[in-house]
């Protein structure tokens, strides 16, 4: 589902869109909505500017509320409702639109209602991908996690029945119940360290010694663990995205299995929204792009050349010449595949012929512009 | 003896599944025992519900005493009963049941016996595999990971004996013992920082400052090492455990052996319970399953056909079309293999035969499906 | 930019070493100007040595006055002052330079006006090439970290917005507004643990345990996210760097471009300055190093010999003879390329004519100094 | 220096051990000295046993000092006092011996001139042969590790500048000087959060929240480095000392040099006292054992096997048969590699002749084992 998920938002939000609302009204209005609320909880705030605030609110609650209605009429028309009302966005809609005027309605007072725009917060999820990578190696790496878990609540539990034991007499108030020395210990073992209850006897700063060094190893443990997982899911998550988009590049077909496989393992997949300057006349480069998907312009003498998907750029960086010879601007949402200097070399070294495919295509291309220069001082005639 | 604790534990356990004890039930009872005994160290809950709290610690108490006899007299009859008690799980079987009697026979009062109820925790650790290899990974790098406390050490002292003469003028509570400086060593090298005792002077703030940047270091290698022992134990467990599942499919049995072994990396196993779903229709698949134990039932007209151990399923979204087309379902316990979409396609590239084998035998299978269904058509009858 | 950046400083910085500024007086110039600019804030020490220390700020001030402005005219006649000013190096230097002397213009205090002298702490960024590297790895794993980020503005939220209506009751100070309750969160959820504000009630204690974990969790991704990033992007550098270097190394030509492949990815790049001993007489050695840039002189008998660029010394270390016999020091500014004895193993086993290579040219090497010993014994004369 | 420290010291400590002193009872010396002098500063302590205490810590440094004294004389004898009093060993044996009397005799207290005994924890690094480990990380990603320094001290005196101004006016205790706002932020950045000074104001909390922030994104990348050169660091180091044993194996040399190369990757060296237990009979085993030095025992009936270096044991592990045979116990101090079931299975794949070696191998001495029962069986007598 988490797959499906950020697909499905998509599908729903293009009605809003007409409505003209981008992604950056979105987060405008979490942002001003989640600052008004927190504000609204002050008393001299309220009371100097209550009004507006509330104002405020019940702007951004507008919003999200359409929002949430177009959404749920363009899932309704696709007789998807029902899936959209239970899938994660739906849900995180919901959240959003109803608990505020249902508290309202309870009679809470404003100040206390708006709290629970506080949910709000959960729509900076909603438009990100990188929640199922994220997911996804907690799933991976369950077991291991689960292990340091139990070592976790072993080490809480074990440590605050000896505290307990031990400082009852001297502190009862903040180790005299069982409750009290386990806040001591997840406090210690997170080492968070309010000080808010701290042992006061030798053998109690001892106890409290060993529940700290617990805590580093418990700690390390478990960074170790994501570090490994995230590794892995990474490694995955870049080979699935590259390959599907180096399947659409015509010039990566002429190469051999394995070159692809390699090649795919080495690629950066990036998005660039229009009119972003990818290359700059004059600065070093160290890399050459692929265009996936998109258009860019490169601005070279007499009329700037337009390069569609399928095609490369910036190939000289890698077949010797760093300085960058002309200004590249995407001029349409674009997915770029980057091939690093250091990845060429070693794909070099096993694939020769890969060098070889892209000067002959770089050539093709030179003699494209020179012809079109050409074509351009002989004021548009053909020559003969 | 932590590789095989999990197997004995599993062995001695049989009789007391035959009295309804599932994992659940072992859960509910370490959950609900160990909340009771918290609750009972607070005079207020004791004195309102104090016999109902022992009521449910007996029971929890019965629990564990049934549960460890019957292991015991199952472990007697097989003439292990010593190998049992000086086991990892006999050690914590016996330490979950003979405290609490022992503390209330020498007079101890109810609130303070039961406390020792608090090593019940112990038995959450009893059914974790993940303990071998977690224990695998300190012991790999128990050389570096003792230099780093080594290093702590060192720190401690020497930071705790400068720090009190600098201090023990200014603060003779907090600074004026060795034992009280080295508190506040542990205290700032772990982070946790309590703020019971803070230097004062300029000179203490300094040494402080140092004392902290250390604790950093300190723990980025402790973390580091774990991270690096992590890595290299969960790919050779990985292994291990493919590979001996790996040996039951005969599909693999196909291929070559350097094929099989790089196969059995990319392979992820999985445990499910009966009645899971593993592929839903209409979702998009990015893996394809081998089943290596159980039986899974896929929901195809007319009638839902039983894949049992050594086939597979899932293989069209490696082949070309990512929409799953039947619902999978576990009709046992089953323990399949996941082969991703990326490493298919790195195989691929290196063992092209993989792609042949998996398309014949997926091609055989539908032919198997289609013959059902024109013998469902014709009544039964074979058809001439 | 920012790997223009470095040269750039450089470059504009050639009239300031005529100057005679060395990176040495420039780090005591921002040491001493911190130490004098935070002493200045003490009222006892601006009142015992307040003009000493203002007279020691306004030399450092003149020295990062004059070090700009050299910088600036060095640039201008090169046409390139916009883009000095511009750069991340020129707006370090002038952070460094203006605000000072604009707050006393404007009547600030000294003691207030000197605290902007806090921003020369910005020019020890300003030689260090490793931010490139730092920064890349924030730019590479840009999507995950902002997801990490996402969850924590997410546990930040809910958990102040509810542990504002737990406690508001029993704490109106702490946590009886949301901007308070959102202070108790982060000090919390980064583990940093003021205990300032702390939760009293039970529920309380619950949610404060669970932001705990959850901020141990996401620091745990976070630092996992950032280890992966900084492996791939060391990796990446480490061979771009070393490539360059290999490809001025006649030896390495005579390589096959695998071999070169393999052989930039284990040697290690290091720079050292004039005087510095490599390799001392007697000790016990386990690397080989090859001179990209430099010259280095070996202590043989009867007359040091001078190794230019393009040579290679200590590879005995790598042929049996572990025992280094003669004293090796650089005479120049040198760039070493330092093999290890266990990548020179492995490198081995699957290139074989490198071992070749390097025992011929050793040879070649002792043969030479052979001839000019003899040549030295028979006074000078050519032997016959 | 630091690979040769030890070996010096072991060199110079045989006269030592003719004495009597084992690793054990210098351990016991260090504990015993370090804990009676924190003892020794408790005032109650002192009054009660502070001449017990005296006579204990005079114990500990006569050992030292003749520990100092004998390894003095025994390199005086070998012409390099000199150099053992500049090694780092020296160094510490000297601090472990001089500042006492040296304090003594200026006439301090007997509990503050024994603090200087504190200097005695840092002989438990004299044998850690990890610590050149953990040093080689340091150098090999020094520059990464200083960049994060300095953006830490970026951060500290930028935040602690701002912070001085934003709460100097409310609270001039904890933030009216530079130096007091500087350990703020210390305390701070690195997360230990003593509360000794906390902002108050609601912009001080706002920056306090970015501080907290950067020393997490920090702290993050300084572990993340650490973890990566680490992971280096421990594969070369593995390799290097591997491949040592290695050579000394007659069996590896039959093998090519791809395949001594992959091995020696896979291969972990243990080090094990004389008669501890290798196998134990009837446990499962996953690795088998190569003998590099020393011997173990191998209790098969009816006399034991005596196997020394250069063999092999537990063989059938790998090769089918799970369930260990028979106990095998080194007789000497030995040293031996152990090679994984992952690892071996995977060199399987690529090095078939390697399983044929090992099964010859492990033929050859059952028939030897054999043809001993049988000589036993005759009565000792030579069968015809």
């Amino acid at each position: 589902m988490s797959e499906s998920a950020p697909s499905s938002l998509s599908h729903y939000s293009a009605p809003l869109r007409r409505f003209g609302a981008s992604l950056l009204v979105r987060y405008v209005a979490i942002g001003a909505g989640l600052i008004a609320m927190t504000v609204l909880t002050v008393p001299e705030a309220r009371s100097a500017s209550g009004l507006w605030l509330q104002a405020l609110l019940w702007c951004c609650f507008a919003y999200f509320a359409i929002d949430c209605g177009l959404r749920l009429r363009s899932a309704w028309r696709l007789g998807a409702a029902r899936h959209y009302l239970l899938s994660a966005p739906g849900v995180i809609d919901i959240l959003g639109v109803l608990p505020v005027p249902i508290a309202l309605g309870f009679g809470a007072p404003a100040e206390t209602a708006w709290l629970l725009a506080s949910l709000w917060v959960l729509k900076l999820a909603q438009n990100s991908p990188g929640f199922a990578q994220l997911g996804r190696v907690f799933v991976l790496e369950a077991r291991p996690l689960a292990s340091v878990l139990v070592l976790f609540l072993i080490a809480l539990f074990l440590a605050s029945a000896a505290m307990h034991v031990i400082e009852r007499e001297g502190q009862p108030t903040a180790f005299g119940t069982l409750p009290a020395s386990l806040w001591w210990a997840v406090v210690t073992l997170t080492t968070t360290g309010y000080g808010d209850e701290v042992p006061l006897t030798n053998l109690g700063h001892l106890l409290g010694a060993a529940v700290m060094i617990c805590g580093i190893a418990t700690f390390g443990l478990w960074t170790g663990i994501l570090a490994t997982g995230f590794a892995a899911e990474s490694r995955r998550r870049n080979f699935i995205q590259t390959w599907d988009v180096v399947s659409k590049v015509p010039f990566f077909k002429t190469l051999d299995p394995t070159a692809i496989t390699e090649i795919t393992h080495t690629l950066r997949r990036i998005e660039l929204p229009p009119r972003t300057a990818v290359i700059r006349r004059g600065k070093i480069g160290d890399c050459m792009y692929f265009i996936a998907a998109g258009e860019v312009q490169v601005d070279v003498a007499p009329t700037p050349v337009l390069l569609g998907a399928g095609t490369f750029f910036g190939e000289l960086a890698l077949l010797g010449d760093q300085v960058r010879t002309a200004d590249v601007v995407t001029t349409k949402q674009s997915t770029l595949l980057v091939l690093d200097l250091a990845d060429f070399r070693e794909l070099m070294a096993h694939h020769t012929e890969l060098a070889g495919a892209i000067e002959a295509e770089a050539e093709r291309r030179l003699g494209d512009i020179k012809r079109r220069r050409e074509l351009h001082l002989h004021g548009g005639a053909p020559s003969p």
